[in-house]
């Protein structure tokens, strides 16, 4: 990769200011773990599995914060910090399962001699090492399932910028063309945050991959014309029959991709599968504030007073769903089965 | 209504500027019927009825402008203005409508004593007037099929500044809401040009009529929560078996309304229908600059050097089509046999 989305540096956490993207390129270099919580709230990262390694690296700077305190003490502030990040954001659930690895880890060493910082601090590195080898396994068991040539559309972005590198959608393209495919991108801009045309096509435009980008509302229209082969888009929480909550308008696309029989692959880790969650009516949806509708790259587009929604998700039922692309392989329904007997063959993974 | 569109005032064509609002109520005064040409083309008119009377009155201006030449030269330059005219936009039929309609009428008048710049002149203040007439009698035809008490999702701006006043499909919910249905409108922001957002919601707000303005990736979304019962739009072109034009991301509703079975209705004047045109892919979609996508009110917000695409047109086929509301009366499927209908009763009604 050309640019590096999170990452621990000399006892700071680095982060690639993604609302500047693409007119600036810039990191910031937090040593406080409050001002990380508060780059995952105000969306200077996005992305599940992004939130997830930034939270891991946001919370072994609380630990290094909590060092010099009394044990009883820092374990009390230890878990005020994981709360402070578990509210930053409500619907991406790798946010939860890396806070709650962290949780578990701290009570266990605490109760030890163990330098549990750097036990912490060990553990988040982990994590975000993790999340890249994820990435690519991902990528190679999805890229059999992109055509050999033609167009793929994806919505929001599932890229480097939305995990620690390689990407979950982004990287199942990225894997398919290193396997010589010849995919070309339809890269929806993804109203109201714009993460299609400031990250997607930012992304791509870096990789040298052809992207074309397109309002939200013209996708239907290049189905329509037959100038979709296939969907895929990453996740934000997958319940345990494959409901889908990911970046809103993404079930308009899966609707759409069924009405044209074209396949719509959701390509996440399992850490984004929330087995606890039987159905996508118990994923929480956030609601963001009006003003990303009412403005549009800053400026005022509609009039004063008026009314607007602006929920940040939306689910997609599993029906619309042609396959789920896991670091562990490719799930297909009934999803209730095949989530079962991953989580079964790899354990408890995603304890909260 | 507390504005008008477009008006003839004291030898002066009087166009609202559509690319200031919400932000700016201004009206050009153009005496150069080049300057209301241009107005067509840069879209600061726009709403195929509208454009369809703009041509009209600029016609007629460019009758005053050739008053003093030779009889024979003056026929000439007339020929030319409207093929200028003709040139501005080429998917709404209402244009080509209306420059038929003078087109014809200064061939006839060309031949006789009649005066014939005034001759033109009344016929353009005419369909002037007549597009409101046409409009409330669309409205009254259509307000039944509303609900009683309901929301109902438009798509772009099909309203009273799409029209010469009262609105097509606004105008039918205007109709609903006078025989005192509690009706909601759901407002599709409508990028790239945002007619959604900076008129549909500016021009409902005008008229205190409730308006919640979505991203137009939210559409399913509230759809699949069961929160809106019909759907609404006006068209550019229909074809002579229904298949209909309109703005892009009309054709990604209507299949989104068919798939949760939520009626879908096109409101338009005769004068849209193109009964030359069998069906929709003879329909010629205009492609518009790629900057509307890139950019916002001249700010980047796609990185440089990405690819695009900008149809302004989709074409939602009648099979997604509920019913076709005309100032003649309601049209069901199968449209060929119901367009030809109308169109017998009424005469040749779309010469071209």
């Amino acid at each position: 990769m050309t640019f590096e989305t999170v990452t621990w540096k000399n006892g700071k956490v680095m982060v690639l200011d993604q609302k500047l993207l693409p007119g600036k390129t810039f990191y910031h270099a937090f040593d406080k773990s409050e001002d990380v919580a508060m780059s995952i709230e105000t969306m200077i990262v996005r992305g599940a599995p992004a939130i997830g390694v930034t939270a891991a690296l946001g919370l072994a700077l609380a630990a290094h914060e909590l060092k010099s305190h009394p044990l009883d003490e820092a374990q009390l502030l230890f878990l005020k910090a994981c709360e402070r990040f578990a509210n930053t954001r409500p619907t991406a659930v790798n946010l939860f399962w890396a806070i709650a690895k962290l949780k578990n880890l701290s009570q266990k060493y605490f109760e030890t001699t163990v330098d549990w910082c750097e036990a912490l601090y060990q553990e988040a590195i982990r994590i975000h090492r993790e999340d890249i080898e994820i990435c690519k396994s991902l990528g190679q068991h999805g890229a059999p399932l992109m055509p050999e040539n033609g167009n793929v559309l994806t919505h929001c972005n599932a890229g480097a910028l939305a995990t620690a590198g390689h990407g979950t959608a982004l990287g199942v393209i990225r894997s398919a063309i290193a396997q010589q495919k010849k995919l070309h991108v339809f890269a929806d801009e993804t109203r109201p945050f714009l993460q299609g045309s400031r990250l997607t096509a930012w992304e791509l435009l870096q990789d040298n991959i052809p992207v074309t980008l397109i309002t939200d509302n013209m996708a239907g229209h290049f189905m329509a014309k037959g100038e979709i082969q296939a969907v895929i888009v990453g996740a934000d929480r997958i319940a345990a029959n494959g409901d889908t909550a990911n970046k809103i308008g993404t079930y308009s696309v899966a609707v759409l991709a069924n009405a044209h029989d074209i396949p719509f692959y959701v390509a996440a880790p399992l850490s984004t599968i929330d087995i606890q969650c039987s159905n996508g009516t118990q994923i929480p949806i956030e609601e963001r504030k009006l003003d990303e509708v009412f403005e549009f790259a800053g400026q005022q587009i509609a009039p004063k007073g008026v009314h607007a929604k602006n929920p940040a998700f939306d689910v997609t039922p599993a029906k619309f769903i042609t396959a789920i692309i896991t670091e562990k392989g490719v799930l297909k329904a009934p999803y209730e089965d095949s989530i079962r007997q991953v989580f079964n063959s790899e354990g408890a993974i995603n304890v909260r």
